[in-house]
C-alpha cells in the first residue's frame, strides 16, 4: 500500500501531534473519552495500553500522569505510526511501544504488577460471515481477528495488581457478555458510564472500569451525550479536549 | 398493629384509587416507571406481577392492556390492602390476587405459559448484620428475607414462554449480579434504562427487560432523569402519569 502518512494535531490537544494514515483510521472520539474516564492515582504507576493503534491513548494519558506508559500494537504498519507519533512529541522516555501480539504479552511481564490497563479493542465479533473490510489492517483493528474481548480480560486478570483497573470502551450491545466475562475472571465492574450519540438516542458505547478482585457495588455515572442536535460536540466533550 | 388504611388517588392517575397504609409503604415512583417501561404486545396476554404489594403495578398495567393480570403478595396485611384497592376500582374481573409465597408460585401454573412477569423486588440483601427496620412488614418488602433476586429470576425462567419478558426494577449497584444471574438462567437482557435522581448524579435504579432464551444484543435506552434541580418531577416523568 502506498499512502502518505499525515502529521496532525491530536484533535483538541494543541501540544500533541499524531501521525495518522486515513487509509487505516479516522480519529475516534473514544481515544479521548477513555483516558479521561480513568481514575488515575498519584505516584509512579505501571500503565499499559493494549491495541494501542497509533498511540492516541498513551499520548493523552501522558498529559494526565507523570508515570510511564507501555503501548502494545500487533500490526507493524500501525506500530510504525505510533513510533513516529511518540517521536514527534519527544515522548520516547515516557511511552514505550511494543510491536507484539497482545495475547503473548502476559508472559513478558510479572503477574500482579500493573496499576492500570486500558484498551479500545476491536468491537465486532469475527465469524466466517463477517462483512470484513478489504483492507486487512482496518479489519484487524475493528474485528476480533487477532484478539478477543476474553483475551483482553484474561490479560487484565493476570497482569493487574490487586484492585488494579482494567478500563475499556466497548459497544453497549455487548454489555451482558462483557460483565459476565469480567465477573468470571475476578474483575468487578466498579464504574460505568454510558455514551449516547445525542439526547433521546440509545447508548452506542460504554466505558467500564473493572477492578481486579474488587468488592461488589457498581457506580453508573451520569450519561455522556456526545453531540448536540446540530452535530457539534457538547460542552462536556469539548471540555475533555482542554488540557 | 392498629393503623387506619387510607384511600388515595393513585398518584397521577385520576381514575385509579389505591388503598395505602403509610405505616407500611410510601408511594414509590418505581410503581409507575416499571409498567411504563414494559413493551406490551397486543392480544390476550398472560401477565403476572410478583411482590405486588398493594397492587400499584397491576393497577397501572390495567390501563395499558386489556389482558388480565395476576398479582402475588406473600404478606397478608399487604395482600388485604391490594384486595381493597382492586375492589374499590372495580377491577376484580381484570386483576386476580394471590396471597402466597412467590417461591411456590411456579408449581401453581404451567411452565412456559406467561408473556410478561413484572417485579419491583426487595432491594437489599439480607444478612445477619442487616440494619433491619423494626416493622417486619416493611422489612420483608425491603430486604431479601422472603424472596431473593435469584428466586425471582428462576420463576421467570420457569413460567415465561419462549421470548417472554421478565421486567424488573432494581438498584444500579447490583447490576453485575443481576446480569450474571439472568445470563446463567437463559434470560437475555434486551432493554435497559438507567434512572438518575437528578442531572449530574449517579444512577440509583435500573429498569431491565430480559427475554427468555432471547438472542444477544442489548439496547440501553436514553437516560431517565426523575427530578429537576428544585426537586419537582421532570416533564418526562410527569408525562408518564398521564393516561
Amino acid at each position: 500500500m502506498n499512502v502518505a502518512n499525515v502529521v496532525n494535531d491530536l484533535v483538541g490537544y494543541e501540544n500533541l501531534k499524531i501521525v495518522q494514515n486515513t487509509e487505516y483510521f479516522n480519529f475516534s472520539l473514544e481515544s479521548v473519552l477513555l483516558p479521561r474516564f480513568c481514575e488515575i492515582k498519584k505516584g509512579n504507576l505501571k500503565i499499559m495500553d493494549l491495541c494501542t493503534g497509533n498511540a492516541p491513548i498513551p499520548l493523552i494519558l501522558s498529559t494526565l500522569t507523570s508515570s510511564n506508559i507501555i503501548g502494545v500494537e500487533i500490526q507493524k504498519e500501525i506500530y510504525d505510526l505510533a513510533v513516529k507519533s511518540v517521536g514527534i512529541n519527544n515522548l520516547q522516555d515516557r511511552i514505550s511501544l511494543i510491536n507484539m501480539d497482545a495475547r503473548n504479552i502476559a508472559s513478558e511481564f510479572n503477574t500482579d504488577s500493573f496499576d492500570l490497563i486500558t484498551c479500545n479493542p476491536p468491537y465486532f465479533k469475527y465469524v466466517e460471515s463477517s462483512n470484513i473490510n478489504d483492507n486487512s489492517v482496518k479489519s484487524i483493528a475493528r474485528h476480533e481477528i487477532s484478539i478477543t474481548l476474553e483475551d483482553i480480560i484474561k490479560i487484565g486478570r493476570k497482569l493487574l495488581k490487586n484492585n488494579g483497573s482494567l478500563v475499556i470502551v466497548h459497544r453497549t450491545d455487548r454489555l451482558s457478555e462483557i460483565i459476565k466475562l469480567m465477573e468470571d475472571n475476578n474483575l468487578a465492574p466498579k464504574r460505568m458510564r454510558f455514551i449516547y450519540p445525542k439526547t433521546g438516542e440509545n447508548s452506542n458505547l460504554v466505558l467500564i472500569d473493572a477492578r481486579k478482585n474488587g468488592n461488589v457495588g457498581l457506580k453508573v455515572l451520569p450519561p455522556l451525550i456526545c453531540h448536540n442536535e446540530d452535530g457539534s460536540y457538547t460542552e462536556e466533550v469539548l471540555n475533555m479536549f482542554e488540557r
